[in-house]
Formats: C-alpha cells, structure tokens, sequence
C-alpha cells in the first residue's frame, strides 16, 4: 500500500528532504507533494505566468492563485498531510491548509516548536497529532506500517 | 429570509459590537454568534469545567476542546462567516475558522489591514470578499439584502 | 411548506417581477431570491465598496467577488432554482448557476426560448424541467403543490 | 503521480492538440481527456444511437444524454479541469462543465480572451486561474511537478 | 419537534388518507407530502404545460419530467420517507424513491404485502423497517414521540 | 437560537431528567431528544409491532429496526449529541451512536466515570469534549450561550 | 484509461456475456463487474453460509444481506453502471440499483424493452441515457473512448 | 480487482492470520490492513513517541492520537471492514470503528458469538453482514468474487 503525503508548512529550512531521506532509508512506501519551495518562484509565479500587475497586493493575488491551484490539485491526492510551524512568519497558509486537510477528513500531522503550544491550542487539538520535531512524525508515518 | 453570521476572529477590540450595532440600525435580519470573547474566560474554560491540569500546554488542550465544541456548534449553523484579523497575535484559529468555512462551503468574508497583504494572500485568494474594515464587512452583509 | 426559490439569470427585463406577481395571486407559500437587478449596481459594487480599482478587468473581478458572495449565500438558503436565458448577451452566469444547482442536487427550471435549444441542450438535458415562458415555470411550481 | 485533465470547451479549434504536445514535449505525467471534438458525429450521436427522431428539439434531446454521458465518466476521473472559451458561439455547455468542476471541488483553469472579461466574470472570480492562452495553461499545469 | 413524512408509492387506494387521518388522531406533529395522487393529471402533466408530444414515449418523458422535479423538491424537505408497494402495476418509481431516500441517509419505512417478500427481499434488507400494514407504518411513526 | 440535543447513552438511570431540569432552570433554548428510556418497551418493540418472532435474535433484530429508525430521525435533527457511559452493560450501542455523530460532523459531549478512561481511549480521543458528570457536560452546552 | 462497469438487472438471460464479448472484440479498457448469476446460488447464499432459517421470508432476508454487500462493494468501485430490465420479473432490486447508482452521481445507461416506456418513465427521465438493446448500450460505452 | 480490507477489533487472538491466510488459500485479490496487533505498542505508543506523560489518563489519551491516526489512513483506504468482537474485554473502539465504517458508507462484516446477539443488537441490524466465525467471513469475502 503505497501512501501520498502533503507536506505543508514554512519553506525556509530543509525540513522535507529530512523527511523524505529518513523515509527513504526506512523503505516506507511514501510518496511526498508540497508547496513550492523556492521562495522567489513561490512570490513571483503570477507575474511569471501572467505578467506585470498593477502593485504589490495584485502581484501577491495573481501568485496566490497558482499557489493555490497547484495546492488544491497535490492536497485532492494525498492520504495524509503534515503540517510544520517554524519559529517565523505569520504561517496563515500553514494554518489554512491544516485546517483544509480536517475538514477534507485526511489525517494530519502537526509539527510545531513547544513555545507555540498557547497560539496552535485549536488547531493542535483537531490535529490527530501533535508532535515537536520532524523524527516524531516520522516516527508516526512508521507507526502505519509496522505490524 | 433571517440569516445567521459567525464572527471568527480576534477578541481584543469591541468589532463585533460595531458590526451587531450598525446591522441593527440598518435593520438587517442577521443573527450574530461568536467565540467567548471574555479572553480569560476562553483561556481558562478547561480547568473552570474539568479542575485543575498538569501544566500549562494540558491546560491549553483542555480549554480548546471547549473552544473548539461551541465554534464547530454554531458554524454549522452560520450561513455566512467573518474573519477579521487584526495587528496583534498570531491568530491562527482565526485562520484555521476561516479555511473550515470555505471548505464547508460556507460564504466568507475576510477583513484584513492591508499591510497584512503578504502573509494571507492564499486565504485572501480563497475568501469570497476581503476588505479592510468593519463598514466593508457591513456594506457587503447588506448588499444581500438590497433589491 | 414554504418553500425558497432563487430566481437566477438576465438582469435585463422584468421576468422577475412577473412571477412573483402571479405567485402571489395563486397564494403559492413561496419566497423568492436572487441577484442584484440594478445593472449598474451589479457592475459597480467592486468599487462602490473597496474604491476604484486599477482597470476595468480589475473592477470587474472586485464586482464578481461580492455578487458570487450574494448568490453563494442564496443559493444555499435555496429549494428550487429558476435559470432563465434571454435572447441577448453571452449569460454565461446564468449557466454557471444553473449547472451549480444541479450539481449541489437542487431542483432546476430552466426557461428559454425555443431558438435556444440547441446551445443550450446539454444544460437542459440536465435541468429537471425545460420550458419556454415565466407562465409553464409557474405552472411547474404550482405544480409541487397540488393535491 | 500522473494525473488527469479534462480539456472542456469549444471543438472548432486545435487547442487540445498543442496542449497535448507541449505536454509531452515537457514529459509531464498528464493524461487528457476530453468531449467528442467530432462536431457533426457529436450533434448526430442521438440519432447514429437510437435512430430518427421527430425533429431538431429531440435530436439536441437525445445527442446531449450520450454528450452527458461522456462527460461525467470522463470528468469524474479527472484531477484538474481546464475549460477553454473561444471567440465564437453561445459555449454555454462549457460554462456548464466549468461551474460543475468548482462545485466538486475539481480545480478549474479558465483560458478566454481578454475581451470576454466582462461576460465571465464571475465565473473567472470562481476558478482557480484564469488565464488567456493555452501556453499558459501549459505552464500553470508544469508548475505543479515544478520543484 | 415537527418532521416531515414523503409518503412515495401507488396512487390507486386511499392508503395516504388512512395515514393523515390516524397521524391526526394521534396528534403526531407530523406534515406528509407526496407525489400527485390524481393518476390522469399526473400522466398528463407534461402535455398540460408544454403541449401536446409527438408520441406516447414523449409524452411520458415530458410527464416525468415534471413528477421528478415534484418529487425532488419535496423529498429534499422530508425527515422521513414510506414507501408503499401495493398489489398492482410495475411500481418502478416506488422502488426508485426508496432506493434514493436510504442513499441520501433519509431513513425509510417499506409497507408491502408479505406476498412481496421475495421479489422486495433486496429493498426490504436496505430499509430501516420493512411492515406490512399502514397501521404498523403509523405505530413505527408514533414510536419515535413516546417518551 | 434553538439547539437540539440527542442523548444517547444507558437508559437505566434518570440522567436525562437532570440535565433536562438543570438546562431548564438555566433557561437555555435547547430541545432534548432521544432514545426510548422504557426499557421493556425498547426490547420488545419490534414484537409489539411485527408479532412474535422465531427466536430471541430474531426478535432482538425486530426491535433494532425500529430502535435505529427512531436515532436515525432524531440524530438527523441533532445539532449536538451527548453520550453517556454508565458503569454497567455492554453499552455497544452508545458507542455506535458517539461515533456515528463524530462522523457525521456533529459536536460529540462524551460523559464516562474516570474508571473507563482506558477502553474508552480511542472513543474519548475523537469526541469533542470528554467529562465525567452531567454537571460537567451541562457547564459545556451552557458554554456556547455565553457570552 | 481503464474504466469499471458495474451491469444490474435481470440474471435469466446471457445479456452480460453478450456484452463482455463484443466489448472485448471492440478492445475497449473496460472491467465488468455484477451480481451473483446463478439464480439459486444468489437465493440461497443465506442459508449457505449462515444454515437453515425459519421461513422463507427469513431465508430471503439472510440471502439479501450478502447480495447488498457484493453489490455495495462492487458499486463502490464502479465508474459506470448499465442496468437491464427484461420482460419478466418484477426487478425491484433493478430499480434499486439504478436509483442508488444515480443519487451517488455514477452515470447510468438503462437498457429496456419500448413497451415498458410508461411504467419506467420516472427511472428513464433520471437516466443519464435509455437505449433498448444491449448493442445500443456497447455503443454509448464506446462512445466515451472515441477520439 | 484488487479490494483493502480493514480488519478491526480485538488483538487478542489470531484471527487476523486465519483470515489471511485463509484469503490466500483461496487466491482471492485482498490486501488486508488493521491496527496495531501488539498490544503492548499499542499502549505505549503515545509514550513511545512523545516521551513520559503526567498520568495514566493523559498516556492513554497520547496513545490513542497515534491509533487513531493509524486508524484513519488506513480506513480510508479500505473497501471493505471486518469488525471481530471477541469474548473479553469491552472492545469499545470496535464499536466505534465499526459505526464509523457504516456512516462512511463502508460495507461491514460483523463477526460475534451468537452470545452477544442482544447486547450487538443495533450495531449487527446496521451491519451489512453478521455472522458467528471467521470462516463465515471468509465465505462473504469470497462470495463477492464468485461467477
């Protein structure tokens, strides 16, 4: 049983290729989808798709729409969805896809720093997981496959 | 034609009562419902009903399942539902209120300072209207009801 | 029983007016909803609320966000919906709200004049009722209700 | 992962060849799929199936079950739907499948002229994208695989 | 607690003024729709608002047209749905209503004669409660008010 | 704003009637519903009904019918559901009501004494709140009225 | 593409090898699934696996417990379902298979002799397509994959 | 046809080897998935993954996060459930697996000693299937892929 999973969160450290090695090395049949990770792309792929516009907010819609497309077509696939707070930014898209993934009935993920136990309350407690460090959740993918 | 509006949203500024006041004088059947928005109220409901708890993040998930028990009540009642974000904290059960909505097929509108443009365009991009103030919000709620 | 129908398509004649009227001399318990039918209004209310916007495909994209909003809001609070098409202009809402009833399983008329059938005959193949004036659409209604 | 794309819209044009062939030409694990492009066997389907019928009104009647058909079983597979709107002709049946691909949660790219920015407004307002060449449709479907 | 009772099946006996008039007695705050009772008008219902068909087939599927929309209309309102077989004709659309109430998760009571319990053996497994009296069909009723 | 509440859970203790009274005496607008509390009555209602069955199974799958139809309409008309676990019986049907309604997206009280917190693990997990007296869920349902 | 098609209806006759045949000779990508075929097998599978029941309503409700749970296994898998009425028979489970297929948005081809046009009526409206013949309903298969 | 088998209830016993291996006896095309049959695991896997919690209560409810995150992934990619209530214990999680494959709309194999025909007697009414042994079981599965 081969299971997709959406790995949804910040994309400013390496979090998923530490994710992606360690299931790798692991041999769990996992196959990992995600947000755009290059951050200048990710800002700029509606004025690259569709051209200059008119100021900053048009410039963030016009990205926002193919963030969104591509995120709605990898998240229809996945099984399951991971989703990392770092220690930075305001992460609403983070906290918009988690709360997708819920109501979409996929299980999900939370990975968050110990210091946002107070701001993530909700959120945590719809999660069916709440864990601190990437090698927790890896321990949970694990956990679905050993018998 | 009564219709119901959920409130999501920050609980440090008196916005809902400029909203419930204006609806009224506009004569608008809406019914309102929120969060408790007595914040110590909200942060302690879970040691207030279930007695005291081990440490602060037991805590913490003790309040937000009753947080979270009167939100999931009354947004399956709402017809349409509000987000304001405002300047100060990370509000993220203001954003994860507002991704349930949208996925539940619920009409949202998003008020937002527009230097918050960046962090929530792929909300924004998502929400039906996003405006910056209250009177937007209110102008919007009324433009359902003009003939 | 009372019973809500959303009254979907052209702005342009005083269809509306109509059926409401002979509804109301045949006493059927109905309400009726449906878009903004001042054209002016409709096309300006992007900017009546958030201010002028760079171009007019700008300000056509802002109107849209809050007539989607005020059909989305209806249209859930809908029964039964009523689509018709007039001889003039591209109506391409008016399909577009037609087919997001069928698909959301709520019961449809669709009226068009007969020298529509073929453009139109894949949605009216899928509308449970197709007729050709506001008077057999009456009839359908009044229809429901009889014993 | 290989995904599915239903390619709604008008027939009288190549636009579903040079999307196909870009495709391969970037090796995009994308297979399509699509209405009878066939213009006369797709009007004539009724009839070739289940012989003359009485006039025009009921050939459309009977072409348009096997149309249907054909179109739920394909867009039922499908992952991402694009709907193309060309110069000429009502297309209401490709706002049709358009608005029924949002409705299902299917994510829509619209593709349409600039000139018709004004009639398809709200249904633009409803797709994930909105773009006015196939070239970039081509490039929104790559920026899905993109990494 | 007021529901509403879809009473689908044969419109040859009285079974409906049997159920009304005992439901009354009992002052069960119960409201019963149901398709047209009048077989003539129900036959012609198509030809009676769109004229006259080109043949019995059409006719027919004109007339259905307008009972389907009748029965959808009304069924999306019911909190419950009986579905009586009596001992003559084909009955098909009964079968039909029963078989979309329990899909739609609308719970159903079957009345039918024992004589049925082969050919309905399917149907009857699928319903919540399968009797064979209009009286036990009102005792099932009435047993959801007893405290 | 009127909520209905379904209390499922042992019938063999009069808790019902203490959070009926205590709600009462606190005025908020809440409608119980439930299951049949005479027990007698819910074991032999299928008998009652139908007449007497072949053996004791068949007779306890007589009743079951009539038992699930009653849940099944009043959960339907459920806008939160509270389930009691008592100290004694197998209590198999209380679970399959609390899950039912979690899956149903229906805010879940689970009330159990302390004693059961391990084989009710799983089931606690995914309720909403979790408490271990009628006071305790009376506190939460009277939680969403205030304000 | 491979598709899978799940063939209702009457087991008295060689309709599905005829079927599976000619769609093999054709190289359509088409999986066919159905009910139990062999007549006594599909009335007697109760008693077979569970033994000897009380009477034959009893028998007949035991087998229908496993006809419903290969057909909702196997419907839930298909992409398509083709239900045959032939002229014997009452085939309420038919009319049940097919109704379940439409309300859970499956496309559905009705294959039925001209002279049962007015007693399925209803059934036919709610079909995607009505043909009379096997070979009519090979075609509209066929359909979908032409290029 | 490959199909996924979910197979809840006890850990206890091998039921779940004499179900496999039976399966693969027969060469039928079943994968089969399940919790976590360790019973110690099971238990501490909360602990396990998140380190010491403060009670007996809060490992428990730690644990039960990460089964039921197991539960879901796999559940939801299951066509079929088999729920084994056994002679111990009170097995409230199968209960609770079992009702949420109903909803899901999931066919459901029941298996229980006939010694808990009263107590199983909702749930088993629910059940697509019940029978007494695994045996029994097997021959549902089986049936399934009979011609």
């Amino acid at each position: 049983m081969e299971l997709t999973v959406y790995l949804a969160g910040e994309i400013h450290s390496n979090w998923r290729d530490e994710i992606k090695e360690k299931a790798k090395a692991l041999q769990l049949p996992l196959t990992f989808v995600g947000p755009m990770e290059n951050h200048d792309r990710s800002d700029n792929i509606g004025e690259d798709i569709l051209g200059e516009q008119p100021n900053a907010i048009f410039k963030d819609d016009a990205a926002s729409d193919f963030n969104n497309f591509r995120t709605q077509v990898l998240m229809n696939k996945a099984d399951i969805v991971i989703a990392l707070f770092g220690e930075k930014y305001r992460q609403w898209n983070t906290a918009m896809d988690a709360s997708a993934a819920i109501t979409l009935h996929k299980p999900l993920i939370l990975i968050r720093p110990s210091s946002f136990h107070h701001p993530l309350k909700e959120l945590s407690n719809k999660a069916n997981v709440t864990v601190e460090t990437v090698n927790e959740a890896l321990k949970t993918l694990s956990y679905v496959f050993e018998s």
